[in-house]
């Protein structure tokens, strides 16, 4: 885990007075996913957990639906100026009958619809491509569960503490009991390695669970949410308009501002049991 | 400036006791960016400066230097099912000599190397790519200057207050003064847009000007500051590695932390300047 963090000089000023010290810095490197050899996508994350940031970019998008879909993931051999392994290109092999994804600009959910890009048009997108629809997921969670979370996610970082710099994301049961704990540069790249530690588990889809993100609640997290079949997802801080739409529409519960005693809870409020 | 916000119902939770109220939420749709017809990108972004965003995002992916390399920008006549613009198609069209871009995958910043993907590629890419680097800008500002800038940037965030949903963009002289602020569910959109008004202004290159951004400094921040040829580049939270490395090769100043009396000075330190 060494390349989690590194180390750098830096000028601290503090009421104008300078000092050198060193500086602990949350490393970014750039990873690029191939599908048998050919180029689909390059994010750039924190290295660590890369195969599981694989398959859970696979399933978050649509691509595979569970482990099976999948026959290898190896590092390719791409090296650096001094031919070092960069271990920062992946390539995956689809098993037999998994349709290889259109690799064109249309690619992308939101431009699916025949109908002028607009958030229905990306809602239908998704409505299409789900195969682990949190709809029918029965579960309720008491509120007195929710509230523990944020604390259990931030005694489980190990990194965040020394850079400042990750982002967390969390899953659950029912019960507040951690499941997994992810952090990235990238809050998608943190929740995409969760969904790809319970592809590695075969644990999907992820029914009776809780994903908790130490952010916002983007369009994003929320399809990578009901993606992964995720009935509650719980953030610190607020949600947008079109992630509160999908959540709606795909029969997630959404929880936003998780501070304290208190959150809001935007859809799909049954989950959420009473505290008596 | 409707569409920026809407409002929702929300089960506010405290202490076990739920209350249904309204609650203002940052809008978040999709916005694509055609080139003379032909889709380019798909940005999820907060509506409003919908043209600084496109022009800003065209500068900043080396596609434009300036506005003289565009000719038009209109919104398309895409349609959602109840026959009315969604207003979230803008086509540009580039002036005569302007070379298109190549839209295959490689396109991206990262894959442009022969070599393995690695942080240093990337900053090879954007070195081919900056007309407008930072490292002749010979300004200096004051540490007194840098730690006002924060205060002033909340002052002038209208929508943040009623939402706490919207990463905030600042761009300053270099005695504090703000020259312009945008805000956006997505912190890159927020930069683009403060760069498109630039272009709109023709003030590119942003020589002795110092840019400010709400949350943490990663790479791809960094790049759009180098693109824009912003010499200063100040966060209010943590930098990454990469965008360490990038500020370091072009020449730009990167502040981190920037909170209270304090600051971290990464790169290029020369440019602050004593409090005395």
């Amino acid at each position: 885990m060494g390349r989690v963090t590194t180390r750098m000089r830096v000028a601290r000023v503090d009421k104008g007075q300078r000092v050198i010290q060193a500086d602990t810095v949350v490393v970014e490197e750039p990873l690029e996913i191939r599908l048998d050899g050919v180029p689909l996508a390059v994010t750039m994350r924190t290295p660590g957990s890369d195969i599981e940031l694989a398959q859970g970019f696979l399933l978050t998008e649509g691509i595979i639906a569970d482990r099976t879909d999948i026959t290898s993931i190896r590092y390719c051999n791409s090296l650096d100026e001094n031919g070092k392994n960069t271990y920062n290109v992946l390539d995956v092999s689809l098993a037999e009958g998994v349709p290889f994804p259109d690799l064109g600009l249309e690619r992308n959910f939101y431009t699916t619809s025949s109908c002028g890009v607009c958030g229905k048009a990306s809602l239908e997108a998704i409505r299409q491509r789900t195969r682990h629809s949190p709809a029918d997921d029965t579960v309720t969670v008491a509120p007195d569960v929710i509230v523990e979370l944020p604390e259990t996610l931030r005694a489980a970082q190990k990194v965040f503490d020394s850079t400042g710099g990750l982002h967390a994301a969390g899953l659950f049961t029912r019960t507040g009991h951690l499941l997994a704990v992810r952090e990235d540069v990238g809050r998608h790249n943190a929740v995409d390695k969760l969904v790809g530690w319970a592809v590695e588990q075969s644990h999907l889809p992820l029914r009776e669970t809780v994903l908790l993100v130490s952010g916002r609640a983007s369009f994003e997290l929320a399809q990578k949410a009901v993606m992964a079949g995720i009935p509650v997802l719980a953030a610190v801080s607020a949600p947008s308009s079109l992630a509160i739409e999908l959540s709606s529409d795909a029969g997630l519960t959404l929880i936003g501002f998780l501070r304290g005693q208190t959150m809001n809870i935007y859809t799909c409020a049954d989950r959420i049991g009473s505290s008596q």
